[in-house]
């Protein structure tokens, strides 16, 4: 579904900005309190937290994270599902947040009715309070950039930070042509796995996949060392490459390191009963730089989705591409 | 300063999404905690709040809350100030920050190292941490979103809802002309007085004036009353008519509701001793709708500014505004 229309009727513009807020509301439904714990004051009002809070932001942009092949009510889940992907990798569990609208005043209300019904829906499943926002117009933008708050599904908060030379790499699902298998917005983000990862203290490291493993990989790998990986264990996507798997990005699975003194095979035995319909592979581990045994994949070969391209043509620019 | 450059070299993207990051963190300085804390993990982690919270969330856009005629250094600090006035509204002061920024590749480095190193001056200066953020690229667009979190200054939390007919209505400040006297980028946001106000019983509702006086009061009228202004009493910036200070907007002024059993000429003087250089006004009282005494001033012949215009011709659209 396009997000513009060409009829002024139809347009977020003909609302005004106070019925705007009042549809949002009612788009959020459940999802959305009363001021002053949600939509309606200058700020919202949250509870005291229970202990150390989490807090990520994403966005989705228009021609970037989504275009017209993708249904409105996915791309509000889409949203939502990102920055719960990002709590997923740390342990984590969310609480409640804030949206920042960004549109051009020719975004049909019927688009955005679906956006913000596919977000309210995600977000009741997760029984998150979407407390607040903005809305503020730009010519040609149709962006929304998500805060989402949380806590620690239990005691403990997994960082990037850990990983030992010796380590095993795992990785959950499979990856790669995310684009194509409409992956990118269907995905589930790996919340339930996250959690029982951060319970088991064999888990030293864990980041989501997001902008390709190969990118991604370099945050976990620790100083010194080298990801030395078994090219033909990589678990891929139907339709997937060696190099697509390693390098499109938005798979948002769940990469680890697990400690080379723990019971690797105890901890297979556990996971598939936890989790019977999610692929747990083992795909290398980390070894001293250039100690990696032969026939490991070369990562350097590989390159990562990159946030910013370098200057690209104009006819190239406002192509756009929907990946992040 | 324009956001943009010709040059290749000189572009963002020519340092590339991790370099970019490394001197964003950079450019913040002591504004930015190191990761698990702040940026550099999939989430960042925030210690347990000291009781309830509140969080804000606030965009700057080029075309629409700055031009090329605004240092990027004033733009980074209005984006900071823009938030600390919802804050300050409510009797807050602010704890943490995230930014998510979305960039067309061909910004300037040397544009956003200013627009960051404002942002942190104005982060450092409130003792706030940047803790993490998002970069995203989008043709055309510069834009910045923060959302703050913060907590109660005394043991209250003012909201707009509580004012009764017969209170009367104070602001801050002065208002009007905002665009061309340049407050929109260099107004000082309300915190200390809004944390005071807080703590007098007698102020029962309070806002910030963001968006014009005749707009924003509605937020802070009572059912089935009216505000009834003076229009002589109205406090003006130099250069503003009665039009401009009802309807301009990004005044950034507190107006709060006084208690009409409460004694305001004690109330007043404790101002004058605790702010001496910021005017506080009483501009009118609430009363019962329909009930306005003659030559009160007409709110409905004023409109604030809407966030979301009706449709535009092209080239007006193009053209842009820089007032929010």
């Amino acid at each position: 579904m396009h997000p513009f229309t060409r009829i002024p009727a139809q347009a977020v513009s003909a609302l005004g900005e106070e019925k705007l807020i009042a549809e949002i509301r009612r788009w959020l439904g459940r999802a959305s309190p009363r001021a002053p714990f949600g939509i309606g004051d200058d700020c919202a009002v949250l509870p005291p937290s229970r202990g150390r809070q989490l807090i990520t932001v994403d966005p989705v942009i228009y021609g970037q994270h989504f275009d017209d092949e993708v249904p409105p009510r996915a791309v509000g889940a889409k949203l939502f599902k990102r920055n719960l992907s990002d709590l997923a990798a740390m342990g984590g569990r969310p609480t409640a947040g804030v949206l920042a609208l960004t549109l051009d005043a020719g975004v049909s209300r019927k688009w955005l009715e679906e956006f913000y019904r596919g977000l309210a829906a995600c977000a009741r499943k997760h029984r998150v309070m979407i407390v607040g926002g903005d809305v503020a117009q730009s010519d040609g933008v149709v962006a929304a950039s998500l805060t989402l708050l949380g806590e620690a599904a239990g005691e403990r908060v997994v960082t990037r930070q850990g990983a030992r030379v010796g380590d095993r790499i795992y990785v959950t699902g499979r990856l790669g042509n995310s684009l194509r298998s409409r992956h990118h917005f269907r995905f589930s983000p790996r919340l339930a796995e996250g959690a029982w990862l951060a319970a088991h203290l064999g888990v030293r490291a864990m980041m989501d996949v997001s902008d390709g493993l190969a990118k991604d990989l370099r945050a976990l790998t620790p100083r010194a060392g080298l990801a030395a990986l078994d090219p033909s264990s990589i678990p891929r996507r139907a339709g997937a490459t060696l190099k697509s798997a390693l390098s499109d990005g938005e798979d948002y699975e769940l990469a680890f390191a697990f400690d080379r003194r723990a019971d690797a095979g105890a901890f297979e035995q556990k996971w598939r009963r936890a989790f019977p319909r999610t692929p747990l592979t083992l795909i290398g581990r980390f070894v001293c730089a250039g100690k990696a045994p032969a026939g490991s994949v070369d990562l350097a070969q590989f390159h990562g989705y990159e946030h910013l391209d370098a200057f690209r043509k104009p006819a190239d620019r406002r192509r756009g591409r929907v990946l992040s």
